[in-house]
């Protein structure tokens, strides 16, 4: 399609047209100056679709799980939207991954959608764009989508947890070091699944998780709802029925109780902190590229130490990117 | 030792006095205010050790081999620092990792000094306390300081460059996904290591980067440095000897050509712009945390949208933060 105004975007991608939303993607992940207005309505009109992130550490089978489940939605009905923030995921690398298992199937169902995110050199934004990505697939008609991120890294685990059921995937026989990168992202489970319980050892994986929500750790805080730990196998289909059930029964307490509220209102504190340090950041940014060169030669001599050079670096952009702010 | 001030830390680390080097790391760590002027004093004085970055995937075997060149550096009479910015690490979670190596023998030997740094929760704070910890040991005598992080992650990945000489290492063997993640770390490399070389498919890994080194792709920018690709194996023993020559050779490099100058100050640009984003931002958000729910609950609400809300909070704290420097 020629150039369209991405005030016109809108209202075609409430429309259900998915070229429309692509379009739109592109420019937020862009950071376009001109989606702002457009992504502003977008924001204001979503909150209908439920949003699930899923994450797990590599090698956990996360993409093809994501998979699966799309295709049991999609047999209900529903419309699905995928975004993947995972350099490691089959939907933006095919040709790095096996490609174990076949995407295109799901790629063509008009009522799929995947979206691949690149995360590299992305710092910040990633989060902001990834967000951006599921409202407008939310406007769009898309019921349930899915935010797949792989959890090595604060930014993946946080957009992951930046939704409103969480799932952590863990796997049998991965080894020491991924299951250490592994404890930081535990906690963050509404749902646990066990990926590859075809394999003889699942069950340990199984009972340590289980161990573990026993003792409570992971369950404090969370008192009206009782984290699952839901054993799947994408190869065989075992469970993903079950998990389609658990998700389904997380939807309904977060309906039908306060921990709705409660959800929302932490997404959206995420979302306005993590949005703000982007904006602040990136005018801090392009504010201090133009003045920072002396200063950075000074600490090369070591003349001056960090702090007090980051200090006056950051009193100088905030006097020349805020002064007509301050002054009003 | 009872309570010592900061600033007479500073005259015992230049005697090499462990105890106060650690004291000094734990404010820096904390972020204590009182540490400021040690800091400063600190960076002033540093700058004579060889600081090697050295980064990898999951399962690459990075610490095991710090291990392996530490005994070899120390066989010839240096002293050692090592910082590990890993959560992987054996030294800082024997108990996680099965601890296939002896760490116990390096840990006992006075002229080995061992820092383990938390990764989770302490995003950009983390960096700035890695790399003041790097100069308490440079002032405290340590010849040679390896910084270890895993290399997932942006804030690791910077931290391994943000020094004279970085590894990257590599291992045969490794699944799809990880190798993936590995695209995004090989093109920081002065060297690059192949670790478990006595394996059999550790010739193929070799061929990959050298290949690839070949293609120019990763050498452009770097002509006064060919940077090789070095076959170890922590087991056997072999190649440990051919990385510390290695090393040598691009020390000599940076003191004898332009890469040096160019070197020192790409870190202190690096330096200077990560210190200043991490005061930035840590004085944004305690400014935020007083003002931001009102605006949380609004967007919660979609009463309005993440972009305008965060320009409001961030003209909101810049107000409340820089009002009196800007009135100077």
């Amino acid at each position: 399609m020629s150039y369209v105004p991405s005030s016109e975007l809108v209202a075609r991608i409430a429309d259900g047209d998915v070229r429309a939303a692509g379009r739109l993607m592109s420019r937020a992940e862009a950071g376009a100056e001109e989606a702002r207005a457009a992504l502003a309505e977008i924001y204001r009109r979503a909150g209908r679709a439920h949003v699930i992130g899923l994450t797990g550490v590599p090698g956990s089978g996360k993409s093809t799980l994501v998979a699966k489940m799309a295709q049991a939605l999609r047999a209900r009905g529903e419309k699905v939207g995928i975004v993947a923030v995972d350099p490691s995921s089959p939907y933006s690398g095919g040709a790095i991954l096996g490609d174990r298992i076949r995407m295109t199937e799901l790629a063509n169902d008009p009522g799929v959608f995947i979206r691949s995110m690149a995360t590299r050199g992305a710092t910040g934004g990633m989060a902001r764009a990834a967000l951006d990505t599921v409202d407008i697939l939310d406007v769009a008609g898309y019921s349930t989508i899915v935010i797949e991120t792989v959890g090595v890294g604060q930014d993946e685990i946080e957009i992951a947890h930046a939704s409103d059921s969480t799932i952590v995937v863990s796997a049998p026989g991965l080894g020491d070091e991924i299951q250490a990168i592994k404890a930081g992202i535990l906690e963050i489970a509404d749902i646990h699944v066990v990926s590859k319980c075809d394999r003889d050892d699942a069950n340990r994986t199984l009972t340590d998780l289980k161990h573990m929500l026993a003792l409570g750790a992971l369950t404090r805080d969370k008192p009206l709802w009782q984290i699952p730990v839901v054993a799947v196998s994408s190869y065989t289909g075992q469970g993903i029925d079950a998990l389609i059930a658990r998700i389904d029964a997380h939807r309904e307490v977060l309906k039908s109780t306060a921990l709705g509220a409660q959800r929302r209102g932490r997404v959206a504190a995420f979302r306005l902190a993590k949005t703000a340090e982007t904006v602040l950041l990136e005018g801090f940014r392009s504010a201090a590229a133009t003045i920072s060169a002396p200063l950075a030669q000074r600490l090369a001599q070591r003349a001056s130490d960090p702090y007090s050079l980051a200090r006056e670096l950051i009193n100088d952009t905030i006097r020349k990117e805020y002064s007509n702010e301050l002054a009003r």
